[in-house]
Order: C-alpha cells, then sequence, then structure tokens
C-alpha cells in the first residue's frame, strides 16, 4: 500500500482519516519498518475534529459540508502541515448504512496535499456494504498517492 | 469493542495510537453508528508527533521513552484534551521485528484518561508476530477502556 515506493523515494507521508476511520494507518504500519516514512495521522471522525485538529476553515465546512472536495483537500493539508510529512492523504465520505446530507452510501472524496500542490477525487464506491467501502477506500486513497510518487509507473 | 458500552453509557472517547497504528480506530468504525460515541484519534508513530500533536511533553520523553508508562498516559490525556472527549485511549510498544529502546517485542504500555484521572497498564503479548501482537494489544486496550465504564459488569 504505497510503503514500499515511498520509501524508496525517501518521502514522507501523514494521513487524515474520515470514512476509513483509522485503516489508512493500520494498513500501513502493519508494514515493518514503515516509520521509516509514515509520521502518523489523524482520525477526524466528528465533524469539529476536522476543524479543530486539522485547521479545516469552519467556513469551508458550513459551506461544503464534512463530505466533499473541498473537505478532502483541506483535511489533506492540515494533516501534511502538522506532521511536517512530504505527502497528505484524507478520505472523507459514506461508508453508510445511512446517506449523509444527502450524499449517498459509497460517495468517496480523497485529497492528496504534496510539495506539487494539492490534489483531489470524487468517487463511488461499486460494492455495497460498509466494511467493503472502507477497504475500497483505502485502496483508491493508496491508488491515488501513488500516482504523485516520482519514478512511479505502476 | 466497547462501542456499545460507551454509547449506553452516553460517553466519548478519542484514541491515541502507536504500536496499534489506526487499528483501535478502524476496528472502532468498523461499527454502524459509532460516531454517536467516537470523536477521532491520533496515530502517533513518529516520536516527535507524540510531543508536537498529542503534547507529551519533551522532557518526558528525553527521559522515559515513547514505549514507557509515562508516556502511554500522556499520551491519554493529551487525546482526551485533544478532541474534548470523555475517556482517551493510548496504546505504545514494540510491534517487532526489532527491540526498541531496549524494550522486546511485545511490551505494551496503555494509558487511559478519563474524568476520575489517569489509569495504565503494563503487559507482555503472549504471541509472537507483529499483527498478532497488534491485535492482541487493541484487544487489551479495549479491555481496559471497559472497566472505567460505569455500570460496566464485564
Amino acid at each position: 500500500m504505497a510503503a514500499a515506493e515511498l520509501k524508496a523515494a525517501g518521502l514522507s507521508l501523514a494521513t487524515a482519516e474520515s470514512l476509513t476511520g483509522g485503516l489508512l494507518g493500520s494498513l500501513l504500519t502493519s508494514v515493518p519498518g514503515v516509520s521509516a516514512c509514515y509520521r502518523g495521522g489523524v482520525i477526524a471522525y466528528a465533524t469539529e475534529a476536522k476543524a479543530h485538529v486539522l485547521g479545516v476553515p469552519a467556513d469551508l465546512l458550513a459551506a461544503h459540508g464534512p463530505v466533499s472536495v473541498e473537505c478532502a483537500r483541506a483535511m489533506a493539508e492540515g494533516t501534511r502541515r502538522l506532521f511536517g510529512a512530504d505527502f497528505g492523504l484524507a478520505t472523507t465520505g459514506v461508508a453508510g448504512p445511512d446517506t449523509q446530507d444527502g450524499h449517498p452510501v459509497g460517495t468517496l472524496f480523497l485529497g492528496l496535499a504534496g510539495p506539487a500542490g494539492v490534489t483531489h477525487a470524487g468517487l463511488f464506491s461499486p460494492a455495497p456494504g460498509r466494511n467493503e467501502i472502507r477497504e475500497w477506500a483505502a485502496e483508491e486513497a493508496f491508488r491515488l498517492l501513488l500516482t504523485a510518487l516520482p519514478g512511479y509507473s505502476g
């Protein structure tokens, strides 16, 4: 899940997780020696935590809500800054079983902040089921990160 | 993993994870509706993140190291304060494959900060293997939390 590629490139990562709720961190830290590239992250499950811990602006949350491209981008920037990492990778969305703020179950927004700026992705899960959506979201998050790594041709 | 008991008691939780690296959060957020009690957490994998994000005092880290009862207690207090939760639950230890600062693989320190103060536990894994140790550590962390919940008779 990108750990080997980060280490090979000498780059560091921090995470900011809402939908995945710690799964990105748990997958990364299952790899021995990952402390060489993974600094840590914030599980920003409550909306207030997105603002208070990650520094997502309150007016952004009020205008776009926590399930939005804008929030994913700000979460990624927030964790990159907080941990002093090369990359910040963020997930927000709806794992279900209920819709949230009008967004259907399966909605996923990813944010990636790096040395070259901030990118994002908006996706929809091909599979139903809370844990299937979370696992799919983690895979998609690592895929987005990999595309930003220098020399990665996967 | 304590989510039902927390919700029944109307209490909130925040996590601070080093050894478990997001596993506590991932297990908690696998439960639908857990946002009623789980605020979020910090994955403080790098030692600097324990100081900078969770506010573990630098002199405490210098004196006792990140794998210590003292650090586990300070991490628990830090995340409780950061997320404004009733309880803060923290893990630090050695998942392996290498020893760390003289502590053998399987060492686990847990911290729990709550309305009545801070408690801790120092344990040693009965099973070898990085991921077995992480899963055992998560079980032990939730067990410590449950003992502190009012009305729990598990």
